[in-house]
């Protein structure tokens, strides 16, 4: 048994020094955000293994936003699956807007009125929504006929003027996909061009082929989900496809496993799905997904070529 | 000031006596609950009111598909949100399986190997896949032309055998809505046929239309969530474009606030979004829905008709 | 394996028979509430067990001051620990003042103006303090040389002028313990009469003698908690000195086990002490204790006698 | 308005500028967490601010105990209040035990027979029972007259043999509280001497008039809560009584506020009982301390002289 080693600080110490010793340490949230540091930086090395990175919840409101567009540049994650509101977002930041730092506390309605869409304590401003119909309506033509859910966000990425999730995935050729895209601000701008007599052609089932062909053909799988929700489960499906189910797995949310619903479900659950790999390993966090990442992208920039 | 009154319990007393008691005490969980209750019997009573009714996380592994589908076929509620999960083990329900009661701390390989996937403490067969399959081939051609998931579902609830959820729906015309169908066991079966050379129609964006159509046209809207999750999301979306946004509002999960994610996002929030009206009556309740949601249909059901 | 039966409910269901079903679902929060139910009905029964009941939280501003007194009147619990908040609530009410429904997002200073302590979203009026000074003050003479924090209790329970938790321990002969007294209002209340030069033996360690004598010469114990703290531990270390450790056990509480302290602690986590016996019968519940006790305790007053 | 400005991490970068950076993006965790920070370097450095520092949660099993021994070294702490569990876990680490790094799923039969008490994912060896019980036998008559806890505790601060909390806290004369320390291994050491027909005088009230002493002389106050529980309450409690109530505040837990105990309860509903200036600078944070608190301590120490 490896007794609890108590963290020292010496002065500027390095976050990566600082999350070694997390490791040596051993329990609780400091152990698991050491362990989980490590089973990034295994899986990102292992050649012969795909990163599936699912993210959910407010990473880009939350200043994730760079961290997240580096690791795709990196090549460090080999899909990437997120949720419309990420992408949506996204795509407010690339087309020029900012979100804002706020107050749970705030009056609503005086925000209501001043035009800021509130998420916990962040702000989006309003007018955010000008710019992305703008957008689509402009791009319109480019994007009706994708067929997939993944094809249109690529195009999305290209068609994207500056940095962005879509664009370092188009750009990388990372596939990135997201099942629920109707449902967030990318949706209803969609909406907004139906509603105007047009269509749109992109299928629901489709991208299921794709995501499931890099499954099945992977020799080795990882996952890493900050958040759960669609990303992780849908993950988590193709996990169920890969031959030797996930080797690796690093979940950090602040979502429980009592209420049994699939984000908080601790991933040994996956074992008995045959997600899992019963010899894989694996971590479950409970953090905030703002204070982690940060953590573990400064440690595995140290620790990454 | 209204004092909190001590709950004072006789004998043999009903759950609606009790309920109400917890009203008249008025504060934590109790007083949410007692409240959650009322804002429900309101919404359902209005006549003006459509109600939109959002199910994530495990409610048919947990025991609450007969209260779901009597909700239903009361015709308490005028529009259904879920997930494929949801859908996926209803469906299974209704050609003869069963979910079983287990134990969180299971041996998930020994479960792997006996053909059990765990759902936290409960435990699917995983045989039921087998039926699903059979069933989704026979029937492919006549849902591989459907152009929207809701009339998908509305397809796939005419063919289902048994009482269900998605039968329910179809039956009492009431419109269900799954944006992300595609991640759920239902969406495997698919992805089974399209491996075979097969396509489906199906199209992301075409709901959209429908669901707005009905926020849009509805003279006042309430919502109840049991969880959070794309249900959640994507009824609050749509809120945004009815004319008054929400006038009542219900939210049971056991998702907290401070990860800052739609999922746990109170609903006073929506204000500022322009979802929930400023003068609406909500309320939000940390609770599992597996408690919540007899208490307050066994309430309903002595309070309505 | 049991199947999970789906909870169908009739028309003026009981409490009792809406938590039979609930047992019969077996899972999640639903079948933990009826498992709950079943072995606190099965050790109060037994004759040869004495129960613990370990209480925290706002249970009286959050209005189950008369569940809890019902309780202990039926002598359905042999030993009480609690906080001191909690005695402090209660004597509160026992004085003739109460607590007050507010909100969670009042304006704090606007309350502390106007004289209201607020406890989430109830609200004790500060005058409640000018009253416990009085009756503290006219009866230091017959508290302040009693030796342990029990018959501390008990003489204070015996000076009550109504009904209250304090009273009906003393006058049912049930020990009632609070190890943290001096962290309460009560406490405050002591140590205005110490800053007026006044003196009181109370001793710290004293009771200890008295919960471990009971706890080593029950011949069988189960314990029952609301909420975690002091009461949780204080009974689970008694139990490290029953000679079975506990038989039975109930926790119900809002608490998680993973940041590792013992208010939220399962359980099982007690058989490694030798606080929980590694076959006794015991649940878990995460729920709000103003939702679960309520239904508990509506449910054994159906079953036992 | 601020915008929240993306985390950017460079190669090798400290933990004092990436929690500058945090505190940049300004929400959720991460904004919280750098807000924190600020705070805890703004009273510290304030000479006419007395710093409170309430402890608990398995800060020793979990790795904090040098950062702990050198805050109250530094003396940036003007006052601690913790659990007699970590006075425990500390006490065993002094006379020579560790903690050791386990597992959430061990079989807690299996420990117990190992002789192992299984602290969630640590392991507290029971012979430390043993090397206890000699050395508070050795001292017994050093302590039994002491009238105060604190008087107590820096008496054992004084014998134990190694570098210690108590032994930090006597030599440079920080006082230090512990309400429940029957509630402990301590404890029950202090039981084994009184079932040996000994007695001590330590008493119950007595500290109250010193901790609020301090708190009454205070310019300021400052307040750092690792976790809640008794030391969080009576800090806030003494706070009262303070001339100012306190001008800051840190509260890092993984507690909620909606159960409405102490323990989770937001900093701002202080306000309304006069423990919280109104115009304080105050901030909560859900997080494991394990993991905030060596990030907090480093930054500190890179800050502070």
């Amino acid at each position: 048994m490896k007794p609890v080693n108590h963290i020292k600080i010496k002065k500027s110490i390095t976050v990566n020094e600082l999350a070694s010793q997390m490791d040596l340490a051993g329990v609780l949230g400091a152990g698991r955000l050491g362990k989980a540091l490590n089973i990034c930086e295994t899986m990102i090395k292992d050649k012969n293994c795909n990163v599936f990175l699912g993210l959910a919840g407010p990473l880009v409101p939350g200043g994730m936003r760079e961290i997240i567009i580096d690791m795709i540049e990196n090549k460090w994650v080999d899909v990437v699956v997120t949720t419309g509101a990420t992408l949506t977002h996204d795509l407010g930041e690339a087309l020029g807007y900012r979100h804002y730092q706020g107050s749970a506390d705030a009056d609503d309605a005086e925000l209501h009125k001043k035009g800021f869409d509130r998420v916990y304590e962040s702000y989006m401003p309003n007018k955010i929504y000008e710019g992305m119909e703008e957008f689509i309506a402009d791009n319109f033509d480019k994007l009706k006929d994708k067929k997939s859910i993944k094809e249109f966000l690529w195009e999305l990425g290209m068609l994207t003027p500056k940095r962005s999730i879509c664009k370092a995935c188009f750009e990388n050729k990372i596939p990135i996909f997201c099942p629920a895209i109707s449902d967030s601000g990318i949706g209803l701008m969609i909406w907004g061009q139906l509603a105007r007599g047009k269509d749109i052609e992109t299928r629901t089932f489709d991208d299921l082929k794709e995501i499931i062909d890099i499954a099945w053909t992977s020799k080795k799988a990882g996952v890493i989900y900050f958040g759960g929700g669609v990303p992780k489960n849908y993950i988590q499906q193709a996990m169920q496809l890969t031959p030797k189910s996930a080797s690796y797995g690093v979940q950090i949310t602040m979502d429980r496993p009592e209420p049994g619903g699939s984000s908080g479900a601790e991933l040994k659950e996956g074992i008995s799905w045959g997600k899992m790999n019963p010899k894989a390993r694996f971590v479950d966090l409970i953090c905030d997904a703002t204070i982690a990442m940060p953590i573990i992208f400064a440690a595995l920039k140290e620790r990454i070529k």
